[in-house]
Formats: C-alpha cells, structure tokens, sequence
C-alpha cells in the first residue's frame, strides 16, 4: 500500500517544541522507525507550514498516486475551512491524526473543521497515534 | 493484559440499529473476533444503558484488576460529567472509542465530557476502532 | 392494538406533587380509567425514575411487542440524548406527551431533546394528553 | 360547540406544496371531513398569509363568538410576538397545532412564541393534528 | 401643530385586555381627552394590528402631511425592521411610546428594533406616556 | 420570457429615501428603462410593504404565470420565514436582489432567511443589481 | 412636590463633554431653568460620580423625603445591579431619564440593569428628557 | 431530629479520588464521627452513582420519613433536571452541599440546575461542609 | 478569634428592604445577638455601598489585622472582578455569604466573580448564613 | 476593458470535485468561454489555494493594472480577514462571486469576512456567475 | 512635560500581591526611579481602589492641567464604561497600561471597555510598562 | 543586540493604504530611520502576506539566530492559531505590535490569538508602536 503522511504548521519542529506536550523525539527519527516496520508498504512524507501547500499536496496525491493519507493539520485543523474542502474534494480517504489530545488543551482546539471530511480520528497516544492511523488504513 | 471494553447505551442493538451509521455486525460477535484475535490477553466486556452502572463499573475494575479500559459511552459521552469524573477518578487508563464520526453528525454530538479525562480517542473506523484502541493500549 | 405508556421521572408522584402544575389525580388511578375507556385495546404501563432503565423498556418492547408507545419522559426529555437515541434505534413508532404546557414554564424545559426522534408531540392537556396520544395511534 | 380552525401562511397551499412534509390532501377536503365527522359541532375556518389579519379574526371571535380556537400559525408561530399577544388578550381558549414534527426540521423551527399562550400543543401527526384538536378542545 | 398616534397590534383591545398590565380605559376615551387638552392642535389617530398597513401609513404622512407621529408599535416593536426602516425613511419625527416599562417583561420585548429610528423613547407611564410624548413634540 | 419583479416593504419610496444608500432614482422610471431593453419579454412589477400580500403574490404567480420571479424582500429578507416558506413552495424560481451591499451595513441585515430558498442571490449593485438577475434569468 | 433629580458619572461635564451628542448647555442652568418653571415644586439636585454615593443617596432620600426621584445613571445604567438594587429597596417612585437615544448608540448601551426597577423609561429629547419626567411626576 | 446524608456519583470513592481536591478521609469515616458528634440525632447516610436511584430515596424519605436532607449531587448537580424536579415535588427541605468551591473549577461545574430547589447552598469547607449543613438545619 | 464581617451594598436597609426575600430583622440587631453568642471571640462589622470602600476594607484588614473575613458583596457579587482580585490579593481567607439563594432568583445573580476567590460559599439560610460562615471559620 | 478573476482554494479542482454542487465543466474551459464572448476586453485569469498568493496578486493588480478584479475566494471567504484588508487597502473595485448559493449550505459558510469589502455579491449560479460579475462591471 | 500615572483597585498592593505576576518592587519604589529619570519633566501619581474617585480625578486634570494621562484602571479595566466615558469627555489624551499580559490570563481579562477610549495600549511588560508609556507620550 | 521586526499581511502597503488609519510613511523609509536610531543593534526586516512564511521565519530565526522578534501580524492576529504555536515554540521573546488602536475598530479585531503566546503588546501609537517594542526589548 501507498500512503502518504501529511504533518501541518510547527511539526517541524517535534522534538525541539514544548517537550512536554509533543515528545522529544523528531518526526524524522520517528518515520524512519516506521518505515522499517512497514517495510512492504510505500510510506512517504510530506511537511509545511503552509496552509496553501497542504491543499496542493492534497490534491495531487489524492487522485490516486496514493492509496490513503494520514493527516497532523496541527493548528490548521482548528481553522482552515480550506483543506477541508480539500479532504473532501479529493478521491482517497483520509485520517486525522493528533498526538497529543487536543480535547484536554485549550477551548479553541477542540474544535474541528476536518474532521467531518475524514474518515475517522486518532488522537491523544503521541507519536503512536501516526502508526494506529496506519493500521486503521491497513484494514 | 488485561483489557475491559465497556459499551454505554444502545449499543446492544448494534447490527439492528440504524445500519447505515453502526453496521449490520452484533457486538457480541465481534468481541468473540477481538477474543481470538487477541487470545494472549484476557479481554472483557460490559455493556450497560444505566450512567450509574457504568460508573460502578469503572470503580469496580479500575483499581488494578484490569490494566486498561476502552470505552464507549455512546450517547453519555455527550451529556456525562458524572463518567467523566469516574474516569479522572481511577487509576486504570481509559481510550475513548466511537464506531462512526461523531464529528460529520450533528452538533451536539461534537460535545466529548469524557474525552479530556481519557487518554486517547479513536472514532470512525467502525467496529476497527475497538481493535485500534487495543492496539493503542497494547503499545 | 396494544399501546405501552413509559413514564420518566418524578411521574409516580402524580397527585402529591406541586399540583397546581400537575393536578391532583394519581396516574395509577387516570390509567385504570383509561384501560376501561380503550378495553378491545392492550394498554400496559411502566414507570421509572431511571434513565437507563427507559432505555431497557424500549429496546425491550420496542421490537414488535407493542404497536405503539406513548413517552413522557420527563425531565429527561431536556437532558438526554441516550433516550433519544434509543428512540431511534428501535421499529416501533413513539408520541412524546407532556402534562403541562413546557412551552410556558423555564426556558430549558423548551429544549426537547426527544421531539425530534418522536412521531409527533401533544403537550398542555393536563392527563388527557395521554387520552389524545392513544386517539392519534389508533389513527 | 362553535370551533374555529385558523390556519396561517402558506397553509392554502396544502396538498399543492412539498407534499413529502405537508402531505397531498387540500386542506378543504379535509376540513370538509372534519365538518361531517363532528357534525353536531359548528366548525368554521379561516385562512390568510396575513399576520395583521390573524390577529383581526383572533379579535372577532374571541371573545365569545366561538368557544374554541385550533391555530396553525405556519411561519408566524416562530417569528409573531403580535399573535401570541393577541391569543393572551382574547377570552376564548386556542390550541396550537403543527402538521409536521417542527422538532426535527431547520433550529429556527423549534422556537415558538406562540405555543406559551396557548392551552397546549398538538404537532407531527399530519392532517389528523387538527382532529386531536378538536377531541382535546371537547373534553 | 398636527400630531400623528399610530398604534400598532392588539392596542384596539386597550380596556380588554389583561387589565393588570394595560390599564381598564379603551384608547378612544383617552383619545378624546387628549383632543379636548390639545385642542389648539390637531390630533389624529390611527390603529392597525397589520405591520404593512402601519408602513403604509408611516410613508403617507411621513413627508409633511403631519408634523411629528406617536408611534406604539406594540409587539412589532420587537420584530419589525420594517417598520425600523419606515421611520428612517420619511421625513417626520417619530416617538416611540409604550404604556407598560417593557424592561420589566419578557427578555424579548427588551429588544426594540424601532427605538434607534426614533427621537426618542416614552414606556412605563400608562396611557399618559402618550401625553408625554404630545409635550415633547410641542417643545 | 415572463418575468415579475417583486419589490417589499419601503422600496416604493426609492429616489425619496436615504438617497446615500440606495439612490435618488425611482424604481417606476428604472422599471420603464428595463422594460424598454428587454423588449422581448415580458416584464411585471408588484410592490407591497405587507408581508402577507407578498405571499399572496407569490402563490398567485408561482405556479407557471411567469417564468422566475426577481425578489427584493426588503427588510423581510432578515424576519420572514413565511416568505421563504412560500418560495420554497411554488414552482417559479426565485433570485434574491438587494440594491445595497447588505452586508457592508448593520449586523441584522447579514442574515438572510430568504437566500436559502431561492437559486441566487444578487446584491450591491444599486438598481443594476435587476438587470443582472433578468440576465441571470434569461440565462 | 418634593422631587430630587439624581445624575450619575461624567453628567457633572455637560456642555464640555461631546457635546454633538449631549448638548452644550451645562445641568446647572438647566437646573435653574427647571426650578424657576416648577417655582411651585421643590426640585433639589444631586451629582456623583460615585456609584457608591449615588446608592448612599436613594436610601437617605428614598423613605419619604421627597415624592419622586429623577435619575439619570449615566454609565452605570449599563453595569450597576447594586443600583437598581437601592431603587427596588426604597419606596420613592423613581423613574430613569437619558439625554441621548441609548438605542442609537453601542451596543452594551442598550442594556438596562435599572430600569426593570424604574417606573418609566424616558430617553433621547435631551435635556427636555427631564422636564418630561417631572411633568410625568406631577401627574 | 432525623437527617438523610445523600451523596451521588463518585463521592463513594472519597479518600481514594483526586486527593488534592476532595481530601484523603473516605465518607464513611467521617459520618461516624458526624453519627458521634450528633448523637442525640439520628443520622442515617445513602449514596449512589445512579441518578434515578438517587431521585428514588428522595421519594422514598421526602414525604416525611426524615426531617431534612444534606444533599451532595455530585456531577448530576450540573445536568440533572430529574433531581431538581424530585427535590421541588418532596415536602422534605434540602441542603445542597459541595466539598470543593466549584466555582474555582471548570466552567460547567458552575451551572447548578439542583441550587435553585434547595433551601440553600454550603460549598468549598471539605467535609466540613456537611457538618455545617447539618448545624444549618438543625436551626 | 477575630473575624470581620463586611456588607456590601444596600444592606444597611435590611429589615426595611423587600422583606420577603430578606427578612424583617435589621442586620444590627442580629450582629449583636452575635456577638453575645460568640462572646470569646472579637467580631467587627462594616457596610459600605461603595465598591471601592470595601476594597480598602479589605486591604486594610486582610493582612492580618483579623483571622478571617465573612463577605456578603450584595450586588457587588455579580458585577465586581475589582473585589474579587482584593480578595486574592490579601492573605486572610474569606468566605463568600448571601442571606437569599441566589440561584433561585433573576439569571445575572448567578454568576459570582466573588466566589472562586473565596474559601467557600454559603447561601439561601437567612441571616443564619452569617452564624454558619463563623462556624466554618473557627472550625 | 481589464478585468481580472481569480479563483481560490479547491477551485482549480472545479469539474472533478463534487459535481452535484460545483457542475462538472473545468474553469479553463469555461474561462476560455468567457474570453470569446468578451472578445473586445483583456480577460486574464488567476488561482491559487494560498491566501498569501491572493493577497500578493490583489496587491499586484489593484493599484491600476486592471480595471476590475472578479473574486471567488472559495473557503477563504468565510475565514481570512486578511484578504478582506487588502481588497480594501487596493484602489481597484473587487465583486464577490460564488458558485454555489453558500446561504443553502452549511452555517459557517454564511459567514463573509470579504462581502463587506467589495462592491457587491453574486452567488448561486453556477459558472454563469462570473458572466454576470462581468456584465455587472462593465456596467 | 506634566504627566500624570493614575492606578486603579489593588494596584496599592504592589509588592504586597501575587507576586509571580506582578512583582515585588512596590508602586512607590518604581515611581521614584521614574521621576529621577524623567527629572526635566513634572510626573505625578495618584492612586484609588474607587471607580468613582478615578473618573474625578480624570475630570480634574483632564482639561488641560497635565499634557497627557497615564492609566492603568486595573480591574476596572474589565467592568467600568463610566471610566471609558470620562476619557472619552475629557481633553487630555490617555495611554492604556498593564503590568501584565491580561490576554494570557482569565477570559473576563481580554475585554477592555478602557482601551478603545485611548491613544493606544501597552501590556505585559512588568513595571517598565510605565516607562514605555511615558516614552510614547514624549513622542 | 539582534532584533528582527516582522510585518505581516498588507503591511508592505503603508503609505499606500487607507492612510486616515495607517499613515502616509511607507515602512522601508520608517525603518531606515530606526536602524539609524540603533545603529549599536543590529535591526532586519522581513515581511509577508503568506501564513505559512511567517511561521518559517520565526522558526529560522528563533532559536537563538536573533535576541527578539517584534511581530506585527497584522489580520493574521486574528485568525492563526498557527502563528501563535509557532511563537510558543520557539526559543526567542516576542512582542506583539499593532499600529492602529485594534479595540477601537472592528468587534473582530479585538480578539488576538497571538498575544497570551507573546511577552506583551504595545497597539495604537502609529509607527512609533515599533520603536517602542525596541526599548521594550532592550530593557
């Protein structure tokens, strides 16, 4: 299977940002590891900071180039109408993904303007919840 | 490990509610799957209507007789601070659960009381989302 | 026909509880007249002050038993979602009746979480709601 | 006993309008049944787009001309503070009746000013909301 | 000077209607005796429970025909943008009057959508907010 | 084609009223200019300020005596949903006009209960905005 | 009559402060003006820009010692429950005067916390908003 | 004096559950002392997690059987309407009472749908705060 | 002990305020029977209308000159972040106390900014409230 | 004349992206349209799913290059107030144009931080939407 | 230049208070550094826990006595438009102070009926806030 | 000291844009100026209309490439939680600018997502607000 991980604005900096919330460990690190453990899957992986990059990439995997996309919108999850519309534009399925759990964060995260176009939703388990969100689209 | 699954309301009827949203699969039978699936671990299950009896139940296994729960409070999870506190109360770790997209549904099914008290939440993958959450919790 | 009236919370106390809102006839009493009234129809009546409870009742007649069920809910008619949902879940079609005009009471007695899962709604008629409920059924 | 059913706007176009929510059948037919039904009451009806109009009839006959009003007030039932103050002014008791299940149409549906001036409510059995009316306002 | 009253719905029941907020005398008495108090000016009165027959008069006398309007919109005060739009629109001071202090009422009759096109507001003085209103024109 | 352009509450004083926001040109004369450029069809005016008239009109012409009807609801475009009721039951389609950008004005005037029920909405654009929906129309 | 005209914070400014909203006439030659025409009366005046002060002053003069209380809160009328607690408390009539049109003016200027407690509401005739209120007084 | 302590969901945990909140000594403990130090009264102590088996004992003892009720609703405080209306349709006065000031909490536990049927409130003083009720009903 | 206790607006008039709500008893009179009552501790009181006054009450007091502060804020409780951050703010605890239950009365008076300052809350006894805050205190 | 459309986030998707409401024909081929049929002007056309692109390109083209710009800001319209700046910090005229009649979709799409900054809006006819932008600019 | 440092409830406590938020150097202290640096200009203090006393003072000095008014109104901040309307009557121009960031604090903290009654704001930077506004004044 | 000033969406403008708001001076002349003032510090520059960029910059130069960044988001305070991670992530103190006074404008620019993620905010002095967060930083 092909799938395509898309993380979001300040992943970039897993590891290096609030410790506490995010883990110490790389995304980098982390998608090597899983890599390897699905060895006979074709993982790739995509980051911006830009809102506009995001949909873009979206929409030229998501024809077909890929079999599913796991998506970290981070904060633009909280905000951005326009990779939801992106999500549901698109032909191949979608998961949201969050590793920390945003519904015991601040008011404002809690709500999601993506969700509603994916499939389903991980959250909560750090970095784990990249290879849950794996297994769902495995199955 | 030792795993409890506990089931809020209406989900008895799964495989003869509303299909289209649940699926035609009783529990029942998809907990013997998850049994096999998983036979190593010793997984349990309770299914209530009654906020009170699950939040017994949640008292009763949740000082060390099981090493985690996985919960699916159906509609309580909308309206029960009473759970939620239960939850935040022992010390066993809990994993929100919900087999459709509660956030492509209506409104006040975007409310979560008990997601901020759980560790993780998984939702829209259907009956999978169970066997994601163990996965979850096996890690 | 057979018609099972289900009652909420607080209606066994008919008759001892503020009166002038809810009339001074116990409803054990208004039920026998009304079995005297509809004797070629089944009329059966189950009260609880408990939620959950509820729900056992109407997944539990709710599949063929009865061919109708007429519901006051109660208070729990502004507060859960769980009733509501079993509502939905089962085949056999529900009347939401009230005793009192709710419309004119506090505002969060004008909040029905239950109407919108019901067939219809008759409420301000004193105990002869439950009368025009039965009168719609057999309809 | 003189009955008076006044129906508000867009209530002509009964049996010519959305027939899946409003049904097929011309509210004169109807209403014609009803006329024979309860032939030893005097039923008259009345119907206007008008929100000034309704008021003007609900001023005519309430006060003593008719021993009971059935109002549809269609839209005017969730915007007209006019008519529900003019159902408190008059003498004569009125009756709140819907078609359909306001409940599970558009949120703006569920607000009625009109339902707290009234004697009770009867929604959501179509047509036959009408002769529930009529059976409550006899007894 | 000629001074306009308009008053808008169910003020035709004044005397009739729930005395204890509105006071026992009919608007016509009233009426007279402001005419014989002013009677170096001349005083006309109009009524209509129709919010497009109140624009209507509004438009006709509002561009010089008379030189200031009384106006008691009564319920459409707290619905009628029209009628907002009415006053700004014409050419003639407009008073708002109200014979009840509608800020001790229901929250929606705090709401005046017809306030802001006005000069100025008189409520809470029975009918001699009206007199009132007369000596503020005057001055 | 046959076209019926409806104008409601205050626009029969356009060219009188504040000429800053809608224009000192009455709609009597722009209507003979539009009638003259499209010469080839047939073009209706009605203007009411009662909402109930309105309705009248639309069921009278809704049902195949014009081909569309081009709305300006005035004021009612922000409290009627009895006039949204009627246009989602007729047949004719319906295109929602506004002289004025409504949005760039008070925050009341940014809700529309009309727009939902018709095809399009055209505003802003001073009397132009007519013309364009009878080219949106023809179209 | 014994009538006391209480003014709230910032009314000490008058005729210095915006004076294209309030005038440019100071309170106390309006106050002479207001004496030398009430010649029969005994007006007194009051001014604090102390919500304190003001409340201090409603109970001393409030049990009798004079027959009405004018009262103009200036901004507290916006914010001061304690105020309109004093006005409730004591047994002197009280009715609330405002130069301006407070519904013409921002949005948390439309909020009353006094005058659910006043008499009467009289708004927007400028200085003349206080004459008006005597002459209410008087009658 | 005969005095019923009802304590809701979760209080059977006290002792055990977030200690830097509700304290280290378990409920039980602690009646012992209330039963010692009010020996010449008779106190007697209840708890459930379930809400209709709460609104059950108050019916059971509410007609009379004891004197007063100490009531700690728990979460149910916060949603349940159901213990509201059982609290208003006893004759038995009520004391709320909370261990921890809610409102130094979450938002939503500042929302107590139960204060309003009691006599009175006492919250924040830990356990004490039933000790305190207890003086205040002994009163 | 020392402790000190502060009214806050319009309560000086207790006994000759709305006595249904407040009671006929003036709070000087109470405070002595008090103050007999705990005859080996030094109790002080103060009242003031005046928001700012209390404030420097506070500051004055709370830094050790007294054990401890019963605050009943009277109106002051819903409006005043101001008290609130002087409570905060000196290091003698305070206890927060209402004569009425403030629940049971108009929406605005259940929101205390006061509240989550304080140790705890005690409301709904009467003028009992003040004895039960001593108790709580010297507990 | 010199006009310039640009199309936002999703919309270079158009005719492959849920044709039930978008319609299935590409915008290049009916831009290419569009520029036959206004042979006589200079139509270019711009899209990009960034909103920092768009507001570059307003930048860029508003201070004279063209003589109007065309925006359908697709999602963005409910979310960027940036884009709403710039149209008003550029000299250029902008109209607001949708596809779809957002008003008929869901809540959040009604909202239009961009409205309020243009001249005007057409929405809901389909591609036949830019036509009439167009024949509105050139007016 | 004479400049005038006015400080609002509590703010006499400083170095007294909360000192993880505001610090330890008393008002007093900071203010006599700040005279020696600014010793060629004339700087003043005045500080008040009463809403009242600081809209006299802003009418004393603000017409002309100082050339410019440093505020910061502390918890008034939040509640007062009677202070926010004195800066708006007076002539001198007024500076918005904070010690610290109120947006990283309580939600009631972010709204300032203050702020848009002055020149401009600065927040967050501990004491030097002062200096800095002193700064922009002499700019 | 290293200092970089960041200007967000349509700020590249000034000078050009609506100047009764933003001045006439474009900000490359502006900082000419500062740097001149600081010519002991190093001052860059950068600006952007595009989210996504904003946030590669404060990655790049905050993690110890620069001492502070003083960040004019311009619309994006508004509306990007994005930005405001991307501050909270990274190791540099930065301070929030605006030129005009935000709360004296639009509701909606009151509300700054940015500012709890900033040290503090300096709003309303024009140009000068730049070179006041300069001696902020250098303090």
């Amino acid at each position: 299977m092909k799938i395509l991980i898309i993380n979001g604005p300040n992943l970039n900096l897993l590891g290096r940002r609030e410790e506490s919330i995010y883990g110490s460990k790389s995304f980098e690190n982390y998608f090597a590891e899983l890599q390897e453990k699905y060895c006979n899957d074709e993982l790739t992986y995509y980051q911006s900071n830009n809102e506009g990059d995001i949909i873009d990439k979206l929409h030229e995997e998501g024809f077909g180039k890929v079999d599913a996309i796991v998506l970290n919108a981070g904060a633009y999850t909280h905000t951005s109408i326009a990779i939801s519309d992106a999500i549901r534009a698109i032909k191949v399925p979608v998961i949201e993904v969050h590793i920390s759990n945003v519904n015991a964060r601040e008011e404002y995260r809690r709500i999601s303007y993506i969700a509603a176009s994916c499939i389903g939703t991980i959250a909560g388990f750090g970095l784990d919840s990249y290879r849950l969100a794996i297994e769902a689209v495995k199955k």
